[in-house]
Formats: structure tokens, C-alpha cells, sequence
């Protein structure tokens, strides 16, 4: 089969590989219909996480049932699905709570959390390709209406979606509740999006890009423009001074300034100052514990020197880490198929396989336009 | 009447000031029966913390009621009652959200929080000393059994045991799960207490006093003692390599390493280690904006170089901040009652208003068995 | 001033009555802007709860304040605000709780629970009057944007808005869930329009008035009628067999059968058999302990002899009883500031004070399209 | 084998019957060490609840995995597991909820929620034999550690001891709440050792066994006896005419009065006197849509008449069903592994398999000191 390969830092091309697989009771294998680009993929394409060369990229994948193993009994040949990026056992006590993104067994690395073409988190192959080899596929398996509608909104439901949604969870967004986001990026619109399904009364995105913050207003949010000001003042005047309830980090440690500078603790720092009082932050903007790329030696430890002694004065909680998919991607399809989340619409690149590589460097770039890339392998 | 006043750092005196009165309708006039003295107390005693001279020192406070104003109409004359450290309005938006903590309107100077003899929390006088004036005292009050049974238990309800228990409720302790304690501090060892009440299967308790490590085992913990050995390998081992469920830090800002060095990241650093992965930190060790004492740059400007990367990888929460005494002091109160909770079982001295001085200076310097100081004004 | 007074069953009147005034230092004196009738007044008005003759009728009411007693601290004259129909002391351990429905101090009877103009919830006169005595006012108000606009929404947040609301939280709805609402009066139209604001991703709400359920369609819901068919049946079949998450018994007690029969288990049935295993009903429709006109002699015990084993073998929660305003008001007034909700549209009439004997009849002989009547003293 | 073996009303034998075997990749076979009667096994053997002659008992089940499928890859042969009396397929919308109480699959009835040996939960074998064939196993089996300490404590976790949790989990019970308990058999009695671990400050168990009631008093609750005075002033004045905070109902439908006469709202209605307002009830007691056998006709539909307008006027919330085991069962194993819970006391017969249908009959009888009996049919 065709898939994009990982060969090194700024480097991925299209190569024959061999198909995937059954190679346990337990496996399906997935013809891929939709396999988005994600900003994490970015971080071991510009060699700030390792990654093995030879590596399929795609953890954010959907498609359609091509075979089961003999253990499979919920999932049938056929069905269309999505498939969370958190690759998780169902089993492990983290499964059992709920917790798929810190699956104790599906990592034979024995780390928490696995996940498909992915740094750190398996040796599992990606869904850029035509097909995807699923462990416990009963488990992690979300099923779809059959045929081919809302494609690009379900596309959104292996994890962008959900992990905006997580972030607002984190956040403690509920009905009538004011919430900022940092980063207009595809994660921070999710949450954007999340946030007004969830009832707020009052969403602010903040960025410097602008075709991304009219993204957010078309989801009804206000756009607050670092480039042209000061964000928390221009927070603290939309709330009377109170600033909101809810702060949503959609950034990540590779954080900018206005002057281009990278200042890893400038999205928390300026969270901790529009939060009010025992408000919540929801941290889905990646953070890590070793970073050879950071600005400082702090950086590089994945120390974020940011303002705790406000947050704790604030009595501020913080919630952090990747989502668990299947936490919430049965609800957020149910308001998709209903008409009441349309999270594709963010989809700027409808591309096959063979464009993945070009995809990859003007995402990577941002050139303006490049919002989120949607690869049909079968196109 | 007599009563703890502040001179400067290093120097309070028990000193003649003019006794409260009543200054509006819904104040109360407490005679002080017991007001223990605090580790926070000690932040402005050594110059840590901003405090006027001439305030009189005391937020852990309890007595019988003297005297009303024309408002209030749930406590009367005579009742026996435990003053909450927050000062809260009970009408605020933050007050009716349960966070007491962070009452909007009690604090002159606007910001969220106000309380009694404490730095940065309002103009209101403390009570070490034989009288005490308490505003929205039908809010603010709560009401003891007759008598002057419990009373070194009931005297903890003001602030550490309520804080205690609010740290477990931020690391989110429920009934089966682990817990790790940093600090076995007053505060440290309610929160030890505290997991123990909520069914806690075991509670670790990291220190490097020993007098205060057994007190921690009074009350069912484990002690680890940080100055024999490696303490997050020490929970590790205990916890069979899985890491505790829940995190308590009780330690704050002033943190010291094994060579006396202050180190402020070290017990957050410590936490994020032993939490598992998807677990949650309660941090009610205090941590401030400012504090000119700090030994870096950063530290002098509240920032706190944690290992983030890792709290986000294993996709950790922290909840942060002083207790609202009032979410939880009727239920502990009850456990006292019916004989569930004996968190007066720490205090190591009963004392006379005349002696705080003293008292201030040894628990200060933490000479060895000064656990925890109660002074009796009346006696 | 003039008010709307009970005479006895079916009859009430304007009459010239005393004006209220402070009669303690937390009191004050609101000048009504809008005051609405509520269903529950049919209760008393049709002799179906015992009520004293004399009392004032109205317990959904704002305005402007006119007064303040001495100890009031956050309130001012010439705030507008609305009065949430439970009227609470604050300071009592259910009010302490955010459980303002139950306050344990404010009804002289001792029964928990106080309110103005309403049977057995105190001695207070309601607020179809020109002016009305809020005791406690600093806690019991709710500060509204000044001026006139939004009179219509606002009015809504003193009962049915909140209530409504109160029913999805009983129901546990949440983004993506499935929601049946029984009862299109305007409780049942508000919990539809709450449902929505929750992210429910299907409203079903069952009726058997074709202009309520035209209005219940106004807010996104799907219209049941039950004159036209099986409504078991007819959701069942909209849920692909599966039944709806939640439930909400918007009707209580006086429930109809197609026939016109009175059958107090009615609605509670029909929710156990709509309601999906492990799902939840909310209960705001009233039952009451004794009602002497009940159609046997175990509704005359507030006995409902509905199919418990079914509840019990689906594992499905039941929350009851009247809503506390004060815990969802300011949020839900926010969402109308914003433009996210729009309560106010469900309004049929607004009359003059004069007009209300009218309006008690029409809306007691549920004329069409005597949807909700707000009435206006000032006008 | 040998196992028990259903003949029909009254009758139950030891037979031999065939092995079970692995029929499915993801199935286990168990060697049964402890398998507990359940007070529920009593239903079909008064013939209260419809069961098919043939059918071997046991859904209170603990052993040694003899065996394994395919696709099993988390349980292995020779561990030590306990078997929640749910059996769940772990991967349906209920299982993944953390419903394995309603698991959609496992029942081929269609009927959410399926189980081992009992009446309307599918054709599924009982443990009360020296195997037990349990389907997705990975999923289902809980582990234990190695060896035969802790037998009887380990055996409750199967069913009663999370079923008693479970109760007071719907009952809201948390630190310092007070609790009563209805019915001191063995649900009962693990009710009110759960809600001591959760941190109650009062329990009351109310029987009119003293043998039972004595065992209530060994985990620490305050006994009430039924037949020596009216239960809901006993409560009432123990709580200072306050009535407490929660209330489980742990006899369900066939609840007897003094006089000897089956009474099924009896139970319920002295519940919701005793609870105060805004207070919760866990049901638990079983309550069936069908009872062939029941007092009234009202009963023999499940309909059962209690007092629900007085449960609604103090807003009381009621949580009813079935518990599913998976969601405490590690919780409570960790518990008895560090030495805080002992559920095992309450038993008191200790028997091999051919002491089964002398068990039956003498638990059935109710026969004095007839507990609690654990079959081990390896012995």
C-alpha cells in the first residue's frame, strides 16, 4: 500500500509499504477514507521530538471496516468508523476509568498512552496510508452512519475535535460561563467551537493569524488580536474588569511573542492573568519533559518558569494532557449527525496521499490559508 | 484589652489595644476562648510577607459570642462558635459559589480574599487577643456544641483542618486511592487526617522531623523520611512502580532541600515524580506573586520552574489554593462530634496570651516538639 | 398600593392594600416592573392548595428598589433586579449548600422552603403589586443591567427560566444527549429551551396543545403530540429504539390522559418507558404530600403508584423539587445579556395590574394561546 | 463437575453436569474457590422471579483462572481473580460509560445487563460449581494478589460489598453526612460499612434481626430495631429532629411490617420521612416490573404507591439499580489489602457444594445466624 513516510527532520515522502495485518484476535484493519495532518505531527517533522525513520505518520484517521479477527464481535466488515489516536487496551485500570490516553498496555514502552504514527507512544503504524492495522478494535472503534456524509466533520472526531472539547472540560466550561482560548490553531478552534456547544456566554480566541481568528468567528467567537495590543487588558474590558472563568491553553511550549521570540511560559502567564479567581485553565497545548530544542536550559528540562505564585493567590486549577478520546467522540457525533457541530468546516485542503508531503511543508510553514489538511487515500 | 501585636520583623509584644465594637449591623463581638498560632503567621514575623506594624496578629480563632448587631439574627449571645480564617460577605458572586476564599467584597483593597491579622487580606485585627469583631457574623459563623468540650479540636476548624482536608479534596481523594503528603506540617498532617477520614487505602507523609513524622503515624500514615534516602523511589517501591493517585503539597514557596538550600520547585517537582499518570495535585502550601526574600530572580517574581512537560505528559491536574473553610467546617465539625476526628491531637502547647512571643520565636526557629501552638487569652 | 389578593377559589381581585416597608435591617422595598403569573398559582387559585384568603398572589417578580434596610450592603436604591421566587435567610445550612429552595430559617411554619404569595411557604405577599418587601435582600437579589431592555427575559430568571434549567441539571443532560420534556406549559418550553443551551443534540418535547408545542419548536425541539399517538412509541422510534438519556416531567400531579381523566402517575410512566437504562428524569412538575382533591384515595396521600420496578430494573435516577434560583440565575441572565437565550419569547400577554382577575381566568381555562402572562403595575 | 442445579420452586440439587469450555477467544475458565449465596438467589427459589429448571446458581464468584482463549492477553492461567456478578461485554456505549450494569451486548434477550445464574440476565451458568466459563475476560476478571489470604473478604467482591458502596454512592454519602440504612442483611450491612469508610459521621442500620443488628454495631453504626418502636422518631431524635442526610434502601419489594404483612412502599416511605430536605436515597433493594406474587395488583405491575409528593416537596433525589461491580471493585480490594476494610466478618457458614441445598433452605428460612454462607467447591 501507499503511505507517507517518515524519513527525518523536514523530510517525508509517499512509499510502497507493505499491508497491514490481523495479528491478533483482536485486530481490524481500517481502509482509510480521511487521514488529517496534525499540528503534532509537525513537532517530529521539524525534529523537536524523535521519531524512527521508516515511521507511517497519522493519528488522526477514519475509514471503513476492511477485516476483523476471530475475536472481534461488536465491529463488522463494512462499517464506517473513526478511530480514536489514543490506541488503548479497554482493560488496563486507566481504560477502565476512562483514561484512554494513558493506556498502561498498549505502549510496549511501558509509558502511559499509545497512539498510531507517533512519537514516544508505540510502534504503531500511522493512517496516512491506505490502510490501518487497529488493535482491540471492538474498543477503540467509534461507529458512524454508513455512506459518505459529514466526512470532514467526522474526520475532526479522532481528535481534534474531542481534545477541544477535553480542554474546555479541564477548563470547567458550563452554561453562561465567559472563556478565553490562546491559540486559534485547529485544536483552539475545537475548543472555540466546544465551548459555545457547551452553553458559554462569552468565547474569546486570541492569535496573530488572521484568516484563523475569522475561523473562531464564524464559531461565534471574539477575536482578540495579539498583534494589536495587549491581550489581557483587551480581556479584562470585555468582562468588566473580572476577566473570564475559563482559560483554554491551545498553544504549547513552542509559544511566540509578538517579536517572533519563542517564550514557553507566555501562553500560561497570560492565562493566569485573565482567569479570574477560582477559575479553571484546560491545557491541551503540548508541553514536554525533555525538549532539545528549548529556548533555555529550563526549556530544554520542560521547566515552564510561569506565574504559580498568582495562579495559587487565584486559587486557580489547572488541568492538563491529551485527551481521551472516547470520552467524548459517541456525544460529539450525535451533535454532528443532529446538525449541531460542524467542525469540518475548518477543513481548508481536501488532499490524496501523494500531495502529503507538500501538505506537510506549508503546514509546517503556515503559509496563510493552510488550516487544516484533510488526505483521502483512496482519491 | 489585651492582644498579639506586630512591630516589625522578628519582634511582636502582647500589648493594651482598645477593644472592637460593633461597627455595623451584622458584626458580632467574640471573646476569644482559643487562637492557635499559624506557619502563614511566620511569613510576615520573618519579613516574607508586607504586614503593618501595629496589626494584631491571629486568623485561627474561636470564643463565645459577646455581642451583636441589630442585623444578625441567626447567632445569638453566648453561642459557642468557630470563626472561619476567610472573612467573607456571603453575598458576593464568589461567595455564593462556595468560595469564601475569594469573596469579592470583603478585602478594601479589591483584591478577591480577605481575613483576619493576615497580609494583603483586608484592615481586620486578628484574634490573639481577648476580643474579636467579625463582620457578616451570621454568614461567617459557625456554631459549636455548648460547653468547653473539644475545644482543641474544635479550635482547628478555623483553617487547618479545613485546609487539610480541602488539599485532599483538590488531589481529588476518594475512598481505595493512594496519597502522597508533602509537608507533615500542622497543615500537612490534617491533610494526612483527612485522607484517612475519606477512606484513603494509604497515605504517605514526606518529611525530615521526625517528631512530626510520628505524628503523621498517629493518625494511620506512613512516614517517609526525606533525609534517609530518595523519596520518590521510596513511594514508587511502596506503590508496587505505579505512583500514587493523589498529591498533597503542604510545604509552599520556602521548600528546602536536603542541605538547608530553598529550593521553590523542589516539592512540585517531587509531585509530578510519584502522581501516576491521570492523577491530581492538591497544592495548599502557600505560593505568592511577590516575595522579595526569594532566592532566584524568578522565585522573587512568583514564578516556579516545575517540571511541566512531564504534569502534562502523564496529563496531571492541579487544583491551587487557600481553603473556603466554610464549604467544609459543619461536616468536620460533625466528625468531631460523633468522635471520628481528632485533629487537636497535634497541638504540642496550650498557652497564655502573654507567652506568644515566646512561642512565636520557638515555632518560628521550629525547635524540636513545637508542633502546633493554641493560646488561651482568657487564661 | 394596589395587588392582586386570593379571595377564595376563583376569585381574586386588585385591591388597595397597605404598602409594605422595612421591617428589618436586610429588607428592601422593590418597585415591581414585572411580575408574572406561574401555573403553580392555579394550584391555590382552583382551591387545589390551601391558601389564606387576603394574601397577595405573585412570586415571580422584578423591578427596582425602591428601599434598603440598614444592614443592606450590596444592593442600592435604584438597582434593577430580579427576586428569585424562593426567598432565603442565606445563612442556614441548606442556603450555605446552594439549596435556597430549602432554607431553613425563612418560613415561620419550619418547613423548609419559604416564598412570596404561594401556598404553605410562609407568610410573604407576592409581587403582583405595585411594591414588594424582599427580606435578606443583599442575598436574594439579582443585579440586572439597568435600563429596560430585555424586561421580557429577565422576568423569566425569578422562576421558570431557572426552573427549567433546574430540570436538565435533575436530568443530568449534558452536550450530545437526548432529552424528553413532558409538559409544553412554559416550565416545560423553558427546560426545552435549557436543554438546547446544554448541548442536548435532540429536544422531544410531548404535549397535546398545538400552540405550545408550535412554541416548544421555536427553541430547536421536535414536537410529540400526544392526541395523535403512542408517545412511547413515537420516541422510541426517533432514538432508533434506544430511548432518550433524560427525562423531564414538566406536568406534576393533575396529569391528563387523552381522555381528559386526571392519572397522577401518568407522566411519571411514561417517562420510566422513554428513559433509556442508566438515564436520568428530573422532576419539577409539582407533587404534593396531600391533595384534597386527588383522584383516589392515594393521590389524596401524595401517593403515585407509578411502575417502580421498571425505574429500579433500568437503574435509572430520579431528582425532584423545586428549583434554588439563586444556584443557576446569574449564569442564565448572562447567557440573555450575551443573546444566547431568549426566555422571553414564550410571552403571550402583557398586562396591566388591573387586567390579572382576567388573566387567572383565561390562563386557568387554558384559553389558546394564553401562553404566559406577565403583568406590569407600573403600566 | 458438580454444581447447584435448579429444579424449581424449593428445589435445588448437586448434580453433575458438563465442563464448561472455552466457546469464544476472549473467554476464561475459572476454578471456583469461594462462591457466596445471595440473598437475590431467593427470588427464583421461592419462585418470585421466573428461572429455568436446569440453570446452575452462583453469581457471587472468586477462583483461580484455569484457562484462557485466544484472544485473551491481560489475564493468564493461575491468576487469582474475583468475577463481578455483571457480566459485560466492554466495549457497548453502557459498558464503556462505566454501566457494565447495563451492558447492551451481553444479554441475548436484548435486555441491558446480563449475569451469571440469574433470573431474566441470560443463559449464563453460575459459579455454585467447580467451574465457571466468564466471557470477555480481560475485561471482567478483577485480580487479586496471589495465594488464599484475605478469601472471605475478596469473596464479598463480587456483589454485596459494591452493591453496599454503590448505595451509598447513590445516596450522595460523604465525609461527616449522616446515614440510614434499611435492612441489615448482607447489602445492608456492607451499606453501613461503606458509608463508614466513605467517612459518615452517623449510621444507622434499622432490622428487627438482632443478630443482624449486632453485626451493623461491628462496623461501627448505631442499630435501630423495628419491632421495639417507631423508626422514624428513633431517627428523627437521634439526629436532633434534623433527619439524616441519606438514606439507603437495602430490602426492596418484598418489605414486611411489623405485623408480618409484605408492605412494598414500606420501606420507601419510611425513607423519605427520615431523610431531610435535599437529601438523596440509594435504592438498591431490589424492585421488579413483574411480581407474580405481589400483595396488591398494583404490586404484581411493580407499581408501588410511595409517598412521592412529600419526596418531592423536600426535593429529595432517589438512585435506584443494580451496581455495576467494575466501577468500586478495585477501590475496595485495595481497601482490604491495606487492612481498612474486613466485609468478610459478617459471614458465617463456610460450606462444601454439598451443603448447598441445606443452605438454601435454612437462608431462606431466615434461620438465626444464617448470615451470610460462602460455598468453596474445591473443598
Amino acid at each position: 500500500m501507499k503511505a507517507v513516510v517518515y524519513n527525518g527532520p523536514f523530510d517525508v515522502s509517499v512509499e510502497n509499504v507493505a499491508d497491514p495485518t490481523i495479528e491478533k484476535p483482536l485486530d481490524a484493519i481500517i481502509r482509510i477514507t480521511s487521514a488529517n495532518i496534525c499540528g503534532s505531527d509537525l513537532h517530529p517533522y521539524e525534529g523537536r521530538a524523535e521519531f524512527d525513520s521508516g515511521m507511517v505518520f497519522g493519528h488522526e484517521n477514519m475509514g471503513i471496516v476492511e477485516e476483523v479477527g476471530a475475536g472481534v464481535d461488536r465491529i463488522t466488515v463494512g462499517d464506517r468508523v473513526s478511530v480514536p489516536f489514543n490506541l488503548a487496551c479497554g482493560t488496563c485500570r486507566n481504560c477502565n476509568d476512562g483514561f484512554t490516553s494513558a493506556c498502561l498496555r498498549a505502549n510496549p514502552s511501558g509509558q502511559p498512552g499509545a497512539g498510531y504514527g507517533y512519537p514516544q507512544m508505540g510502534p504503531y503504524w500511522g493512517g496516512q496510508a491506505e490502510l490501518l492495522r487497529v488493535p482491540w478494535a471492538d474498543f477503540n472503534l467509534l461507529k458512524l452512519p454508513e455512506g459518505t456524509e459529514h466526512e470532514l466533520d467526522f474526520t475532526m472526531l479522532s481528535d481534534i475535535f474531542p481534545t477541544g472539547y477535553h480542554a474546555t472540560e479541564l477548563a470547567k466550561v458550563s452554561p453562561g460561563k465567559s472563556v478565553a482560548v490562546f491559540g486559534a490553531g485547529p485544536v483552539g478552534l475545537m475548543a472555540a467551537h466546544s465551548a459555545a456547544l457547551r452553553g458559554a456566554s462569552q468565547v474569546f480566541v486570541v492569535d496573530f493569524e488572521p484568516d484563523r481568528l475569522a475561523l473562531a468567528e464564524t464559531f461565534g467567537a471574539t477575536a482578540v488580536d495579539l498583534s494589536t495590543g495587549d491581550v489581557v487588558e483587551a480581556i479584562m474590558d470585555a468582562t468588566n474588569g473580572r476577566g473570564v472563568d475559563s482559560g483554554v491553553e491551545a498553544v504549547g511550549y513552542q509559544a511566540h511573542d509578538a517579536t517572533g521570540q519563542e517564550h514557553p511560559a507566555l501562553v500560561m502567564d497570560n492565562l493566569v492573568q485573565v482567569v479570574r479567581a477560582t477559575g479553571a485553565i484546560g491545557v491541551v497545548g503540548v508541553y514536554n519533559p525533555v525538549d532539545p530544542g528549548g529556548a533555555t536550559e529550563e526549556a530544554k528540562e520542560g521547566r515552564i518558569a510561569f506565574d504559580f505564585g498568582t495562579a495559587f493567590t487565584k486559587g486557580v486549577s489547572i488541568g492538563t494532557g491529551q485527551c481521551p478520546v472516547k470520552r467524548y467522540n459517541r456525544e460529539l457525533r450525535d451533535l454532528i449527525i443532529h446538525g449541531n457541530a460542524t467542525p469540518g468546516s475548518i477543513v481548508s485542503h481536501e488532499l490524496s496521499l501523494d500531495e502529503a508531503p507538500h501538505a506537510f511543508d506549508q503546514f509546517d510553514k503556515r503559509v496563510d490559508g493552510w488550516t487544516k489538511v484533510v488526505l483521502h487515500p483512496a482519491a
